[in-house]
This record gives structure tokens, C-alpha cells and sequence, in this order.
């Protein structure tokens, strides 16, 4: 776990790329060229990383060395976060020194039958053995709903049946709730109104936003969540991502872009820009193409 | 000029697809392309059109059929505004049959040498004449402001400077100003304290926003100015753009993005969204390339 920081950073940008990003990648990156991007990153100052998920290696093989990259990355500084669709996951999460589990689930029984193949009721099942497990072994435990501004397949989601699932993970004691726009279908009015809703509803659990950029819309909603006071943003280092089940998925906002956002506002990240830019520069040649991220071809506004 | 409208829109999508987008294409597009694109915007309802631009055709030789282009338009229900650098430019755009003139200059002295190769004053001295040569032919002037919120060049840009840049347009007779974020410097919070800034010192003139997304911010900003009251933004179709003068320049915002924002917020920009995404398809046809618009990839969010 991280250490206590003096100088509490306004907003918290949530790093994706090892785990959202990676998965929509066609092949499997090196377990040493992921250590890599995890040291740029907290180099750069990163501290809450999304750093795998334990998942079927046939299902994503991209993340099938979940167990050995834990083994294996720092720990100082960084809060690794895993996501879990089961308590199978979550006991070899937890044996891996996982610091806060993510459990995880879609608003849409369509897209979640789509991304792990079972319906909303059964992705829940595991809740309260999780939930036991984490408090047993002292790790947090935070909770994504997808699909949760709309869904490819069913198109409109209530934002109260958004709202019953969150209340679900918490009484099992998540003690965050990220809302992800996973095809971007958000607009920024809509955000506002959710994350509104949210905070009269749930006043007493962190929401954090997860956006795509589907639409061409993910800088506005983000910008639309940081105004209805969301303090806490998943970004990707240099863009990339998108959900491997969904159709025409776009990438999520490049970290170093929001960084640059906030720090020219005078919103403290906590990050040092030029050193997100490196490490998106790392990334581009593991990957070896050119990365959606704008700030690591223009440069910072300062 | 266009008709009176009944249903009028609560913004303005003004497209400059054709001069800032086509003048960044390595290569000329046919005038009888442009027309065809400009008959698929208006039958989208798109009314303001930035058409063309007399400048000097070793300049800028993508714009060099400016006098063909603009005999040959169709005139019901467009306004076709010409961006004219100097009296002679302006001269030929009134013969052309323009509908409005768009003066401009840039806010940086080094960027509006880069752009047009003389000073701010230079650029300033034939306003008399063309405000004149307007007024006696029943065509509005507008002016525009680039690098209004920062140059690449000097950096950080002075709002009062800006400011007293638009009062002599104004003094002129020119009833808008366009603020240009050229390369892509703005944030919202300068976006938003800005537009303020211009709404307290000329009320009574309409301002526009021309963003461009060199640090993934277009979006942000253009959100950040219509939650500040501005009614009027320049797009382009596809996303294509980008000033040739200007370093890593990036595109501006995809028209049918920011339709599909506006819309789906309930906020009417008289526009029909699929027929500009067959409109960004007949550009993207004509350009031989894939488009940086979202939109025209995953659909609308209805």
C-alpha cells in the first residue's frame, strides 16, 4: 500500500493502461516490458494503478502473467488495484498482494453476458465471499459498473438501476464506485446529472469516473465530472484501451492529457507531466505504433 | 444569405471544413468535390460554412479555386463566409458573391508572421478599407483572433491583449469575434475565465470558439464555453485541420461529434447528425484516408 502523502493531490487520476489498455491489445506484452511501464509510471508519480486482473488466460490472454507481474512489481508508493470477476480471482489475487480488489459487473445484462458470460445475478453471487475475504486479509475492496451511462446492445440504462447495483456493493463493503462509460455514450449533461444523483444517494462512497472516447466526448464528460466534484478519473497512459467485447470500442483519455488538463487549471495531479510523457514514450515502442495521446506529440501547455 | 429561420437553434455549428480543414491536406481537392461536400453539409443543415479564402494561391494552392469554388456554390440557405487577409483579398471575395468576410489575425506578433508573413498592424491596415468596401456591399465582416489562448512560439498570451485586438475589429464594424485556440493551448478554466472576460467588456458582440485538439482538450473546451454562454462554434467535418504554420498542429473538433454532443444534451443545433456522417464518408472518400471523427465510426448516442 502508499504511503501517507503531505502533499495531497487535488484530484486522483487512476492509471489503466497495464489492465484495460493492454487487454484490447492484440498480442501479449512481456511481463519485464509491463515492469518497465509500471516503474515510468510511478516515476512519474503515479500511485493507484490498475495493475491486472485475474481472469481466465483463454479469456484475456494478455493478462495470463497476472500472478508473475505481482510477484514481481514495486511496492512503494503504489497501491496495486485487480480486478476479479470471482471469488476464484479474488482468492489468487489476494494470495499475489493485491491491495484492493475490483470487483465488477455491467448495468446492462446483455454486455454483461457479452464480457464474462453469465447474467448480472450470477456475477454478484461471489459478493459476500469476496467481501469476507478482503476484510480477512485486510485489502479494499472497490466496485466498476459498466455500461453505466448506456449500453451498444440495449441502448438507455436507469441510472436508478445503476444506482441499485452500487448500493448492492456497498452494503458488501466497497468503499468506491466507479461508474464507467464503457462505449461512450455519455454526453457531459447526463454525466452531471449522474454523478449528482449519485452524491444525494451515496453521499458517503468515493465515486470515480471511467470514460471512452467513443464519441469524441470523454475530455467534455471528464471536465463535466470534475465540475459535479469527482475527485477521482481512470485514464490510460497515451490512450489506449477499450473493451474487448464491445463494438468499435475507443481508448480511454491518455493520463498525460488529463494531467496537462489539471495542472494548467492549477488542479495538483501529484504527476510530473514530462515524466508521463516518457513513459507514454516507452509505451509507443513496446507497442510499436503511434499512441492516441495529443500532450506527448504537442508537448505540455506550459 | 441564408433565410430566416423558424426553429431556431439554440447553437451554431459553423463548419470550416472547407478552408481550415482542406488548406491542411497535402493535396488539392477538386472544386467539384468541395461542391459536393458543401451540398451534403447544407442537406445536413449546416448554414454557416467558412467556403473559402482569397488568399494568394502560392500561399495556399489547396484554396486557389476560390473564385471557382464560389461561382458555382449553392447560395439557399448558406451563408458563405470568405476569410480575406487584406484589401485585395477582400475585393475579390466581394465580387465573388461572399456573404460575410472574415477578417483575422493573430494575437502573437512571431505567430502572425509565421502565418501571413507581415506584422499585427500590417495585418490591421487595410480594416478601414474592407469594413468600407462592406458596408457599401451589404456583406457582414466577422473577424478572427488566432493564438488568442496561446502561441507556440510566445507562449502564454495576454487576454487584454486579445481584448484590444478585438475592440479595433469592432471599431471596424466587424459583429464577432472569433477566439482561436490554434494549436491547441486552452484549458476550460481559462476557456470559461476568458470568455467572461469578453462578455463583461463587449457585451454586444457575438463570440465564437474555433478549438482546435492538439492536447486532447477541444472537447473540454468547448464544453467549458458553452457552460459560459457561447452560442456559436467553428467544426469540421471528419475532424480534419489544423494550421500549416504551426507545429504538431491537430485537427478541430468532427462537426457531427459536436452536433451529437449538443443533441444529445438536448440542445438543438438544427443540424440531422446521420446526414453529416455521410457527409464526413463523402470527405473521408474524397481524402482516400480514415478520419479522425468519432462519431461517423460508433454512431450516434441516440
Amino acid at each position: 500500500m502508499h504511503s501517507a502523502q503531505t502533499d495531497k493531490p487535488d484530484v486522483i487520476i487512476r492509471e489503466v493502461a497495464l489492465r484495460d489498455g493492454l487487454q484490447s491489445e492484440p498480442g501479449f506484452v512481456a511481463t519485464g516490458d509491463k515492469l518497465r511501464l509500471i516503474r515510468a509510471l510511478a516515476a512519474a508519480g503515479v500511485v493507484f494503478l490498475e495493475t491486472t486482473s485475474f481472469v481466465s488466460p483463454r479469456a484475456i490472454p494478455q493478462l495470463k502473467d497476472a500472478r508473475e507481474l505481482m510477484a514481481r512489481v514495486p511496492r512503494d508508493l503504489l497501491c496495486h488495484e485487480v480486478m476479479v470477476p470471482n471469488i476464484r480471482g479474488a482468492r489468487a489475487a489476494a494470495d499475489a498482494g493485491a491491495d484492493r480488489l475490483i470487483v465488477f459487473v455491467s448495468a446492462s445484462e446483455t454486455h454483461n453476458r457479452k464480457n464474462v458470460g453469465c447474467s448480472i445475478e450470477q456475477s454478484m453471487a461471489d459478493l459476500g465471499a469476496i467481501s469476507g475475504l478482503a476484510a480477512g486479509g485486510n485489502m479494499a475492496v472497490a466496485a466498476a459498473i459498466a455500461t453505466a451511462f448506456g449500453c451498444p446492445y440495449e441502448g438507455r440504462v436507469d441510472k436508478s438501476a445503476v444506482l441499485a447495483i452500487a448500493r448492492r456493493f456497498v452494503h458488501e463493503g466497497a468503499d468506491r464506485i466507479t461508474l464507467a462509460d464503457t462505449t461512450g455514450m455519455a454526453n457531459p449533461k447526463q454525466i452531471t446529472e449522474t454523478v449528482a444523483f449519485f452524491k444525494d444517494h451515496l453521499p458517503h462512497t468515493q465515486i470515480c469516473l471511467h470514460l471512452h472516447n467513443n464519441r469524441g466526448l470523454a475530455a467534455a464528460n471528464l471536465y463535466a465530472g470534475y465540475l459535479a466534484g469527482i475527485e477521482m478519473f481512470d485514464t490510460s497512459l497515451g490512450g489506449i484501451g477499450g473493451c474487448p467485447n464491445v463494438p468499435m470500442a475507443a481508448g480511454n483519455l491518455a493520463t498525460e492529457d488529463v494531467a496537462n488538463m489539471f495542472e494548467a487549471m492549477g488542479v495538483r495531479t501529484g504527476m510530473d507531466i514530462n515524466g508521463l510523457i516518457r513513459a507514454a514514450g516507452l509505451l509507443e515502442n513496446i507497442l510499436g505504433r503511434a499512441l492516441p495521446g495529443q500532450v506527448m506529440k504537442s508537448g505540455t501547455s506550459a
